[in-house]
């Protein structure tokens, strides 16, 4: 496996749906930086299960610093974050050996390692996104010492779609979400719930689109051709399960225009060099240009869904059948909106890491 | 910078547009392998300019092999490629120097390094794409001996769109273009090419989309969370200058989906475990599940456009007007077809002998 | 800080001298073999305090896994590896503050971070070598299943030295100590276990050189120029704390030697290649040759020792003395012979797993 | 192969004994240093052959900058450099084709790679260090900016000696030879050149140690525990052909010390805190502690000797003598000091690069 990334900061994730815990090792952290606790956990409380709309799992999700500060303080030691593994019922994935469930990583983790770890996708489960949430936790609270904000948001539902912020405009402010759902606006929170609630209600799941903006990311950070911001953030966003596709700025919709409608025309803006638009997402040639980073993580709905499926049974090599039973999200793009952020706050701290390192010490 | 990627095959590229030379360095090809020189250079040669759709810009473009063969074949020693820089004009760019052009990399490049090798973009050129498909020409070339095929085509010029291939049946036939356009039908290739010469005629540019299949790249290969096939894909493509967005299967459009029509349901075919329906894009939970490995990459149009532009004076810092001279591409995506290919052939061959490794795994 | 190492098989080490914990993340293993806790307990346990001749400070050590295996097998996942940390007394430690240590991490922990976790040494501590006993104490047990051992012993304490093992006929069975101390003769031991008190009387320390040999290492492993045999081992021994060099085979004392005493005549051996003498210690341009590899590693005595030393006062910017108090080894080396061990284990191991594609050259 | 190193400024090093051309890619220089090209030619030409000390092949060794240059000042691009190669007589070498020379890398390079490119060792010649010459004195002129000063001599040939410089007060005058002989006492090179010759004159060769000061590196460089000063530079050292051996500060010889011999007092020093003695050698727990970096690298014996040796036909499977012709050092040792300097040239700007990256572009 290869449960680690980044460069100057690197994280290593480890555990398992039904291990004794999971969590993360965070090295290269800049020293001297207060965590705050209480946020962190805040932070990362942010994905758990919200009523009717997630699985019935109930995980306390606490997260304990094992290591890494030294009176309450970043030292310059890789960080140990750890999370108990509480509400686990292993006896709920019995049905499934040997038959794999679309679209899950079972199949690729029998061609790989042999059939190993079945419950609950092992380390392939989404529950190691807590994990990543307890560890961009962190990196959110010190990019905080350097003015950089990361704020996501749910942009689309299934075909329910929210209007996206404004890509030069977009401030802090605009993430703080109106309900407790992470939608830009309440009614298109409703439309949302409502989509979700439909999908359940049908034994099915919905995917959707993420919305991230990393702001006041500072010009000049990146380096070409294959370390640049977005390969960075892309590489990283991928490990995220359910992403099927990141773009930047206009991205895709960027494809069909005109140069003359996709440029983004520089002028000087209090003494500093702007974009007027931000089709380009913030980089250009791979580097940071000093406006905000956004860009666009496509989630496959949830693959598990409580309706008969066609597989196949590995030990008897046949075809059959299969109901997968557990608990599960209809929708998985709620819970991974603060996993996008935890991801991209990483990435950008890495990056950031990157261009000063013993510099940022805080002295 | 980064100019290199890759794991266990490494590639550095170098060069800049008006250097003496371009080229790459291969580290980690497997020994023993012919490399045909003649196919080599009609591979890279699909990336040549192309009459009335291209830069005027004329490029010899032969690949000279440095080192890395013995009696014509690998022999473990790193592969040296170099292509000779011939037809260059650096008075064309005389004019844009202290004033970035809106969408290109000259501001980045002035944040990150102060103002530099404004030339044609220097290292951040689309010309060094040629070092790309040197490389992946000879990736491909090696694949071969695995029964790992990489095709790809222009499935989206502007707004014109060709009809995707079949993402469960494609087989390399149908990357036999029927006209010397890279699209999979006459038809579409005739609508591209106006969607081109539309854009030049009004002196600016096109984007486009490109799609690209790994065929019978084995199942199991691919490491999760972060280093798996996705991850790998797409932060090698955003190495190629104009990559915006990459998505894999369904992508985007999946995130519209329900489960129950973005799954893909497994069955035995002759002995082998197949899916119905390819909306993974061949990748379950980052590692390859033996379907085609199916991605897109966006690009953004052309930032060169004949037009005036507004942009900044850097030295001083008023803001002005631009216009572009020189020779550039009123659509890059045609051009940019072999760089997918060969993008995605290096990143395939260094996946297959990064994890060889899997043998280990106890039976 | 970058408390990992490895490319196939990544370890990832956290732990503070005084923290709750101290660990590592092993990625990468092999899937499907067996870990023996209670053997892994018993190779860690070789590293803990021996009476008299080590620190006072008494560690349970008890190695927990947290996660990574599945039915008591490695199935692919990361292995996370905890051990708590007992025995603290931050107190003996307050007199330090401001005065770096001589010989220690402490001046140049405050030039990188500022003045930060002066506890016993924080994350610079040896503590952190149970961590990688016990990561160390896993690769072990799967190279069984290879073939592959790795033994070590004290060569040398302060002036004292024992006989080198025969480097060309070297077996696992020279490493059944026969007395507690890793010495290979009873008689060394007790010279060695004399110096080591006569030191300590003295309020002083002693260093030492451990030797290892790598049992059956597989020929052809190890990449040339820079990811080789000997540049992996050497790179990954120097983050044991205290080593100061590393040699292979012959190393210094066969720069004295003429190349007609140096090299090593190849023979057939029952259809094997091996060589008659082993100065190379198994490795030929950095590629192992299937003999033995052999290295020694020098340690300089523990830094710590009971008598007034010059220092500064880094508030006061003024020259003092500085009487060390705690608890601490007069020699280090002792201990240290199992964690050059597992250091070797999880190289050879890491070399194992990546040198796999190597199958990939043609024949 | 694995010809590359270096972790922010990235060497990739490419050819062969017998190719066109050697060379060397060398990525993420900072950028605005002006790279005088007639003194990069003078350093490299130190590692020329010396008239009846060196093997009789003629070489021009002409440096070629490819790319990576802009006015003559660093641009940020990767800077290539080419050495075409010149008087190459591959008949010399046909008789050895499938009789391994002892202690060369046929054998291992044939486990490895199948029997690939057998002249003159192929990309194992030591001829490679070449390229690592006209890189790492690009290296050198670059620390020049920052006051790093690097310098090397002959410390050891065969069994003579020259006296070590000072650890404590070495200063870069010392590194000016008194003859044209690396050595820091003319009285010691006569010596040393004698040895030399009797070994030729015996048709035998012999070894040595080259000792290297790295001046006024910063404090506070480099990463604990397994990124370190020393990690880097033995990891680094290593991938010179023929290194068995290296250490720092006291190294071996400081196994055998009483800790109050061997550690190192601190003292204020015109407001910068220092060391009495030197016997960290300018490292501690992995970090520069800004007092010397100081180690030696010990070479064996050149493997061609002109004798007949023990050898095995690996076609015929049989024992077989072996008579090695062409043209090779006696001792590679004169010639490798400013490859040794070159490496840590190299190594010494990678960890400068590591802690200010951006920070140290020119403005």
């Amino acid at each position: 496996m290869s449960s680690d990334f980044g460069k100057n900061l690197k994280v290593s994730v480890f555990g398992q749906s039904h291990s004794a815990a999971i969590g993360a090792v965070v090295d290269g952290l800049p020293a001297g930086y207060a965590v705050d606790t209480a946020q962190l956990q805040a932070f990362a409380d942010r994905r758990r299960a919200k009523d009717g709309l997630s699985t019935a799992r109930r995980e306390e999700d606490r997260i304990e610093i094992v290591s890494g500060l030294f009176e309450g303080k970043t030292c310059g030691a890789p960080l140990a974050l750890f999370i108990k593994n509480g509400d686990v019922r292993s006896s709920d994935y019995a049905e499934i050996d040997k038959r794999p469930r679309p679209s899950h990583a079972d199949y690729t983790s029998y061609a790989k390692y042999g059939w190993r770890d079945y419950r609950g996708g092992g380390h392939f489960s989404g529950r190691l996104t807590a994990a990543l949430c307890a560890a961009g936790g962190v990196a959110k609270q010190i990019l905080e010492n350097f003015g950089v904000f990361v704020g996501a948001h749910a942009l689309q539902i299934g075909k329910v779609k929210d209007a996206a912020f404004d890509p030069v405009r977009v401030r802090r402010e605009d993430f703080v979400y109106p309900t407790d759902f992470p939608a830009l606006s309440a009614e298109a929170a409703e439309r949302m719930k409502a989509e979700i609630l439909s999908a359940k209600s049908e034994c099915d799941s919905v995917g959707g689109v993420v919305e991230c903006a990393v702001i006041d990311l500072p010009a000049g950070l990146g380096e070409p051709m294959f370390d640049g911001v977005e390969n960075r953030f892309a590489a990283n966003l991928f490990g995220i399960p359910a992403v099927k596709g990141v773009e930047f700025g206009s991205g895709f919709a960027g494809a069909a225009l005109r140069g003359s409608e996709n440029n983004d025309a520089f002028y000087w803006d209090n003494g500093a060099v702007k974009t007027k638009t931000n089709n380009a997402g913030g980089v250009n040639g791979g580097i940071a240009n000093g406006m905000p980073v956004v860009f666009r993580a496509a989630f496959k709905p949830t693959a598990s869904i409580f309706r008969p499926q066609d597989t196949v049974d590995l030990e008897k090599e046949e075809n059959c059948s299969l109901l997968i039973r557990g608990r599960h999200d209809p929708c998985i793009v709620v819970r991974a909106v603060p996993v996008v952020e935890a991801v991209a706050c990483l990435t950008a701290l890495d990056l950031l890491l990157g261009a000063k390192k013993d510099a940022l010490n805080a002295k």
